[in-house]
């Protein structure tokens, strides 16, 4: 049975579409057996999308940023989004132990504006500098009326391709097989929606507060609209940092669609281990907020958003106060925030 | 000025576009300089695409099949959709050199459609199988009514980065610098619209069908619908064949969006050399009815389509019999289509 969400999206139906892409690509990947490009695939397809060329070890990842562009059209900032793109790429990399290097961008527009393509790339620009990667280029394809989005000026939707190559100092992807009961969490805090579960957030507001919504005040500095439109913060030059520092980092998740619990399974569950998550970052003050105006639940919240904790990492807990000093040093915000324990049957 | 075309696009503010584009992408090529991920970059961002990871070099692009979907839309045929993408990627991939090893892929729909995207993921699956590809992963996003497109059913966007390895018979990318005067300039024949040129396609279309005219027969066999969806032949697995053989090509023009002119002019421009095109592959069918069904001059037909020559590679004329030969018997069209000359000032 198709499970149909507050947000009006599908999970299930996703999930079976997914493992039907899934199911195709996976049966490609002998076209490189033994040859560069080689998938280092493991039994649950995991690692399928890291790479062996001549041993170098290469990480690919996509994503886009979904319907967060609806915010940028409605507060006309559109500088901010790179990053938002960035992130997305780039953490999903770095959760796997990969260096992010290189992205290649897709934009599909209805009509070319200029000035507004001219932020979105200067805003990509600063994001790519803030976490050492290059933009090696990409797309910009017009396709008219396949596009639509809010009010009169150019509607789009963008999306990106990240490479880069194995941490050096780690021999193989991190994939929690090493984690173990008693193992520290840590997570980093976010400082916005960064960009899922937006369908959901843009239905609260509308009921809310109408059609314009993003207009409505949410303090005395910012608008709803801009507030929603926090860029996210991108973690992976800190978790490249503390690779590099030697930080035994074990599983990571960095946390997307479905929350921390669908995320931070991943690496648990490698091992049939759980966590007790007993000091959360508590959430932002917005998502606080949008919880009580829609009167989300918890459960609901914690499934769609990342609720202040951006990215979840284990380590041993000897280690757990040096990264937290290393980590505000590089003015990253990270705390632990629970513990490994025996998974309960 | 800006130029508005036949097809509604307007092709120097697109320029524009990707001028702005690039030039904030070039300011972030530094980031990786020294580092795995270094670009190597010549004096005009030729090779921005191409980097160095710790001495393997890996070509990396990004593209989409734009409008061509709509025609997938009206027909209901979906599993030729897929090699029209893979050709669109690994075929510039390997008018660099690069053999193409692996492709991401990300589908933008408004709504999923379990059926169609199965059907889309085995077509992509068959172009992987065709070429040597491996499909990676990617991404499927739910974006509701920012999609748009004909009929009732799943719209939606479809695009992909390919990554891919510098060929090991080669030192450096096919640039076209070995290009001299008196080289042949060999083509491989098409067989249909590839991924270019469809709004003009579209617009003639409807002037001449009305609002339903991939229902109008095109012959006894196959419907106006059917005929412009004829999926891209895929021209990579031949270049690298010949490339493994050691043929020694020069110069390569993958002829997509600007037509024959636009891309080739790519290869010849280096060394200030011109091409005399007079053996082209003629038009195919299809072509020549829409020329005389929409009045499409000539001029206006070469800079959108493909014209029945997919790809221009340049070489040394007395390996050109050979090379036609090997084509042949891997299934391939080839001929000699024109010689390399002074450039007339």
């Amino acid at each position: 049975m198709n499970a149909v969400q507050p947000s009006g999206l599908n999970i299930n139906l996703g999930d079976d579409c997914s493992r039907k892409a899934y199911n195709w690509a996976k049966q490609t990947f002998g076209n490189r057996a033994g040859k560069a490009g080689m998938a280092c695939v493991k039994v649950d397809g995991g690692f399928a999308n890291l790479l062996d060329f001549n041993g170098v070890k290469i990480g690919i990842s996509s994503d886009g940023i979904g319907t967060k562009i609806e915010v940028a059209e409605r507060t006309g900032i559109y500088h901010t989004l790179g990053f938002d793109l960035m992130a997305m790429i780039v953490d999903d990399l770095a959760a796997n132990g990969i260096e992010p290097t290189t992205l290649s961008n897709i934009l599909d527009v209805d009509f070319l504006d200029p000035d507004i393509i001219d932020d979105l790339m200067r805003g990509l620009h600063d994001a790519a500098n803030e976490c050492g990667v290059a933009v090696s280029g990409g797309e910009i394809a017009e396709l008219g009326t396949r596009m639509n989005g809010y009010g009169p000026r150019m509607h789009f939707n963008w999306c990106a391709t990240g490479i880069g190559i194995l941490h050096p100092n780690l021999k193989k992807p991190i994939d929690g097989s090493a984690v173990q009961v008693g193992d520290a969490v840590m997570a980093f805090r976010s400082r916005g929606f960064r960009s899922n579960g937006f369908s959901l957030l843009r239905t609260i507001m509308r009921e809310q507060f109408g059609a314009e919504w993003h207009t409505v005040k949410y303090d005395d500095a910012q608008t709803w609209g801009e507030v929603l439109l926090t860029p996210s913060r991108i973690f992976a030059p800190m978790i490249c940092r503390l690779l590099s520092e030697g930080v035994g980092i074990k599983g990571i998740a960095h946390i997307t669609g479905g929350g921390i619990a669908s995320n931070f399974e991943r690496v648990t569950k490698v091992n049939t281990l759980e966590a007790a998550l007993d000091h959360l970052f508590p959430p932002l003050e917005m998502m606080q907020k949008v919880m009580e105006l829609g009167q989300v639940t918890a459960e609901t919240a914690y499934r769609y958003w990342n609720m202040g904790n951006g990215m979840l990492f284990v380590m041993t807990p000897s280690e757990a106060d040096a990264v937290i000093r290393l980590s505000a040093e590089c003015g990253f915000n990270a705390r632990r925030v629970g513990t490994i324990i025996p998974k309960k049957i």
